[in-house]
């Protein structure tokens, strides 16, 4: 084509034949594009269409060299911004061309051609946005990882320290019972090193030191899941229902040697037909007053033990849960000290043990059932702190209600879910360094000729990795907060306590499911092969959302507990109540319900604070009055209220999750507030407008129904939000190093 | 309390010393209630505050017969609705006592307890309709069945009465050797029933029967998904490549060996550094004119292949993807055939086999990674549908565009995501018949007094449980659509069929990776225990979201089919354009946006299937154009093309979704349409509804920032679908019987 009007043609020629998406059809389109071109010359269209022939292709040459004509002229012409543009300049911007940009364009399009895209493909993008955005911290590591630790940085660092050493190398093995040694020698060296003990009290040889013990679960998480489980049922779960449930004889007994791990023992609460619903446990303790003792036995196979940590191999002792029965008649479940196996290891008589088999994870635990056979115990096993059977033989407590007592129990127990959610988070942690880590390094794709692009440029993947990236910082300082409370705990408290807990295990649990399951998706191949640490992660941390508690029944009780502090303020929900809750809601809602805050985008406000707060709040609240109205319209309306729990349970989960949110966003703020040094603030700043935007993005339907906001604005948070996500993105790498992970734990892909 | 006036005290007082969340606060004001009560004398009072102290509780029998009076109070008034109204009755309906309601009632939100609740926990409950509700099928499960299962009836059935067999028991073994070798041995009793070499024609011993394979590959895949990839490694991937890459010479050479496993292969694409970009291969084959031979090479270590099936341990030849060399000149990527063992297994020198190890899932298969060191291959070696050397030595094909050529290459190899899609959804199918049934069975919580309820009953495990049942029946008509248009393709609609199956087999993908996921915490503990089967069905289709492609990558080309397609259709999105798309789509979107439309809730309106398509239409319609406005904008605003692919990479994936609900959707109706059986097509059009509504629920967010739907109609179709869960229920144990999956590959839970 040495004709220089006939070079306008090069572009389509060179796109139709390289691009993979076209077909016959697109060249008969071609074809008569040509055929209709009057300005052409017989010979001229024959030249043309010669180009155009299914059977009959250009040459490699050709096409190497339009390829390089089109490159050319985009070097010349750098302003170019359609393909029109290069078709006007390869004709040399001739005047029958100028005047057919209408039909050019529409034959582009005719033939499905993305031209921005067709376009892009020809520059040497080396220095395009994407390509060029890189790793560069713009903060002190190690005052925002010293921030994290707080008071606790010196427990974590015996730990980190414990954790790095030769001997406490990654298991690999698919052996279990190699496995379950391994993780039990683990233990042992940590109860060597006074890690286990740390909660008990100093005259049992412990540390008392409950936040240090906190610390240590979430620090062990690093490392393998396993040993943290199985440290924290021997310690805490065995240690601690000893500690909360008993009384000094039993702690003068026992509490040094579980503390050294001399004494295994279990925790044996779960049977097979009751998990969740503990107080329909089936195991009875029938007390004889003659012999002073109780006999401990399981009526029916679905009433045994299951599930049980430490059962299958190591435990020596039982605390276990059963239904006390004196003189026939139903105390209501009570915890009792049972022996299983002698110090050899060798099981009772009057006790069977299963082995509850290969598992999705933890397998380097040794779950079991145990099943009792009329075992007898003698009187002093009960562990008697909450209820005992006196010298007469008669039941005595100082909580008469056997409903109320059993949740007194329970609420002793509530430290497992305090230790539960940080060592989930501890694991989200791990698996978001080892994904942010590779993606930073991991090149795929990139501009034709160009380098490819660390993959952590890409808009999807900074989307699936920085929004959780927020979030576990937000979860960080809410589970701080938690511990806090719990440490400084007031008996008046303890409900409030209490539902936090749940509701905050159920969050970071399913928190840290669904970012593992991001993370393993991210690291596409990588992130499936087992050396990698996310296989693991992601299998050990799955049954977190439903030991210690069943995390949708949790969240359930979160939102009773909630229904019922609303009742406290606001009152029955008859028409007065109504109008006292919309009036106290009202005043503060008047302000950020207007019609020009409802649409209101400019940078400042989507980034504000107090905004994110308050739209949290008020999510909250409406929320919150809202199930309490549906639940009372149900009853009036003759509904069953048992069904009418039913029916809103949906809600239910919906006020539970409001209210975590607010919680988790508030102490993530008032923990910045409390940060001097200006770089950390700023970080943590972008990340907490994340975590705020985010769960705003993530509930938008809830906030256009309510007419909190109109589409404007919620369009305008999802732009937001990416690009806090670009913004963030050359902090990411430095803001996983600040976890300060041992390297040890990170597997084989960073 | 022998007053009757002062037994209205009672239920307050069997309520605060029952009640486990009430604690000093609650008791101080239930005490100042009683003392601001001027109607009762000092005494009085006296008596009444005694029953208020807590360091003096009342005892086991006080509490005991409080219960007792409530009980036998609401047996004889059955009508009572409030606490209140018990507080009347057992005052004897005293007068005074009845002009206290406003503040009994007060009292009661001060003590924040849940009256509703309170009450349903006295009632005897057997009768509520979330205990009653139960199994009760109302169709043909057979019929069903044989709807689904169609003209493949009789493959399928075969298929299941193999892995029915005892040899077929599923393997338990945590011995990654043993595991592959039962695999092996699995695949070749397959191979000898002729199952392997279905697709292949029948000169070369195949049963040239597509359909057939496919069918196969989703029926194995109730069985052990090690076997169903080892399966499709060898001859899918392995086998299909040489009969769609290779020619004549070849087929005669390796189809028949190659489906009767007498040459166990490996497609040996992916590299360690690239994955999802296959075009950026760097391994070589360099061809020498002179010994006519190609040697392949691995130009550095990140330049190996990795994750090959059957290369750790069993393939003997390989497929291998490579850049095609010719005197120093790059032809692109081209596939030969390359030898990595002898017979006996011994790998050949210049190949180097590495062990890809321990995986999350799919253990049983043998993953590897090779390295080629100047391996010399004849010429013939080379596959050359597509591209060949000629006899002077010079490269040759009848696609000159090596871009071109290559997608052509890969686009033969489309049924890979076919039969994965189909794998994933006879897992997801396996997952819910499990937690389905399980779900009927287990009882956990109910009624006080009553019996317990099967979890299935609850809103929340209808929601988890059954919004995936009926995606997954949407799924499996829209994978048959697929699978009949793959058979029926014709070269026009090859980029079409390609982008569907691209997209179904994320669509599919991901959905089973969700419903998995809801599966195992349905069910609880039991779900984590290897022998129920979950651990792998989970565990082995993770990875379904990366191979044969990355779901976000595949996402992104399904978008950009679709932004090409729009551009045919509507032309540039310059004004123009924008006012020829809106014309064309408000002359059908005017009538379903109009105020009454978008606020109209009657069920029938609701349920109506034609509602269903026209939303999911206009989403995808209005997505798209949205999409190509953007980065038209983008663009034209000065960001560089590829930046402004990036920036809108979050749009490309809703593109993509909305397109693929929409062909599901319609495929699910048009499915239904033909169906005559009334029972069978009625719970089809339930689940069908259920489909619909919980896809609009779940992006509603969009309908209401369209202004498609006002908030009023978005809330009635949340509560349209909780009717419709609700309503399936019952079937819901008939409707995973009719996936008729073979017990034994079911587990011990079921």
């Amino acid at each position: 084509m040495t004709n220089t009007k006939l070079q306008a043609f090069i572009p389509l020629f060179y796109l139709v034949w390289s691009d993979d998406l076209l077909t016959k059809k697109e060249f008969a389109t071609l074809q008569q594009f040509i055929h209709s071109q009057d300005w052409l010359s017989t010979e001229e269209k024959q030249e043309l269409l010669s180009k155009t022939s299914i059977s009959n292709p250009p040459s490699r040459q050709d096409i190497t060299d339009w390829k390089n004509k089109i490159e050319q002229t985009i070097q010349e012409h750098t302003a170019v911004k359609s393909i029109f543009e290069i078709v006007l300049a390869l004709s040399q911007n001739d005047a029958t061309i100028q005047n057919l940009e209408t039909s050019f364009v529409q034959l582009e399009n005719d033939l499905g051609i993305l031209g921005e895209e067709a376009l892009s493909n020809f520059r040497t993008k080396s220095e395009t946005l994407t390509v060029t955005h890189h790793t560069d911290a713009n903060f002190d590591v190690q005052k925002l990882t010293s921030l994290l630790d707080g008071e606790q940085a010196t427990i974590i660092n015996k730990v980190k320290a414990v954790i790095s050493q030769p001997e406490f190398r990654l298991e690999t093995t698919t052996d279990i019972n190699f496995y379950r040694q391994k993780v039990y020698y683990w233990c042992k060296i940590l109860a060597d090193e006074n890690l286990g003990n740390m909660a008990y009290p100093k005259q049992y040889g412990g540390g008392e030191n409950i936040a240090d013990y906190f610390s240590i679960m979430e620090t062990l998480s690093y490392h393998d899941l396993s040993l943290v489980i199985k440290f924290g049922v021997q310690f805490g779960l065995w240690g601690m229902s000893v500690q909360s449930l008993g009384t000094e004889k039993h702690y003068a007994k026992y509490l040094k040697d579980i503390g050294s791990l001399k004494l295994p023992g279990c925790f044996a609460m779960t049977e097979t037909h009751h998990g969740s619903n503990v107080k329909g446990l089936e195991t009875t303790a029938t007390y004889d007053h003659e012999t002073q003792t109780f006999t401990i036995h399981t009526p029916h196979p679905k009433a045994q033990k299951e599930y049980i940590g430490n059962a299958a191999l190591h435990g020596q002792m039982a605390t276990v849960f059963a239904k006390l029965m004196i003189a026939g008649q139903d105390y209501g479940v009570n915890a009792f000290i049972v022996p299983l196996r002698d110090e050899n290891g060798v099981v009772l008589k009057g006790i069977t043990i299963g082995d509850c088999g290969h598992k999705m994870g933890l397998n380097g635990v040794d779950n079991g059932t145990i099943r009792f056979d009329n075992m007898v115990i003698p009187k002093e096993n009960m562990l008697d702190r909450f209820a005992s059977v006196n010298e007469e033989g008669a039941f005595e407590s100082p909580i008469p209600s056997d409903n109320r007592r059993f949740f007194t129990m329970l609420g002793t127990l509530v430290g497992g879910r305090i230790g539960i959610p940080r060592s989930a988070l501890a694991a989200a942690k791990t698996g978001l360094t080892i994904a942010i880590k590779y993606s930073d390094q991991r090149r795929q794709f990139g501009p034709e000729g160009g380098s490819e692009v660390p993959i952590l440029n890409y808009r999807m993947h900074q989307r699936r990795l920085l929004i959780p990236l927020a979030k576990t910082y937000a979860v960080h300082f809410a589970l701080q907060y938690l511990t806090q409370r719990f440490l400084k705990k007031t008996e008046t408290e303890m409900q409030e306590i209490e539902a936090l807990a749940a509701g905050l295990k159920s969050y970071s649990t399913w928190s840290t499911t669904a970012i593992l399951q991001e993370c393993r998706e991210a690291c596409g191949g990588k992130g499936y092969l087992s050396e990698n640490r996310i296989d693991a992660l992601k299998n050990d941390t799955e049954i977190y959302t439903t030991f210690e508690g069943d995390n949708t029944v949790l969240m359930q009780l979160v939102a009773k507990n909630r229904l019922s502090e609303f009742r406290k303020a606001f009152g029955e929900m008859g028409s007065f109540g109504i109008i006292n809750y919309v009036y106290e809601n009202a005043k503060s809602v008047i302000a950020e319900k207007n019609p020009i805050a409802i649409r209101k985008t400019d940078e400042a406000h989507l980034l504000d604070s107090e905004f994110h707060l308050q739209a949290f709040e008020h999510r909250e609240k409406t929320i919150l009055a809202s199930a309490a109205k549906r639940i009372k319209k149900l009853v009036d309306d003759g509904l069953d209220a048992y069904d009418a729990f039913n029916v809103v349970q949906h809600q239910m989960i919906d006020v539970a999750e409001a209210y975590l949110d607010r919680v988790v966003l508030e102490q993530f703020q008032i923990a910045i507030a409390a940060v001097k040094e200006p770089d950390t603030k700023q970080v943590l700043n972008r990340l907490c407008q994340l975590y705020a935007l985010s769960q705003i993005e993530k509930n938008k339907a809830w906030y256009l129904e309510d007419n909190y906001m109109e589409a404007v604005k919620t369009k305008a948070i999802r732009k937001m939000v990416n690009q806090l996500c670009w913004d963030i993105r050359p902090d990411a790498v430095a803001l996983v190093n600040a976890f300060a992970i041992p390297e040890s734990c990170l597997g084989e892909l960073v």
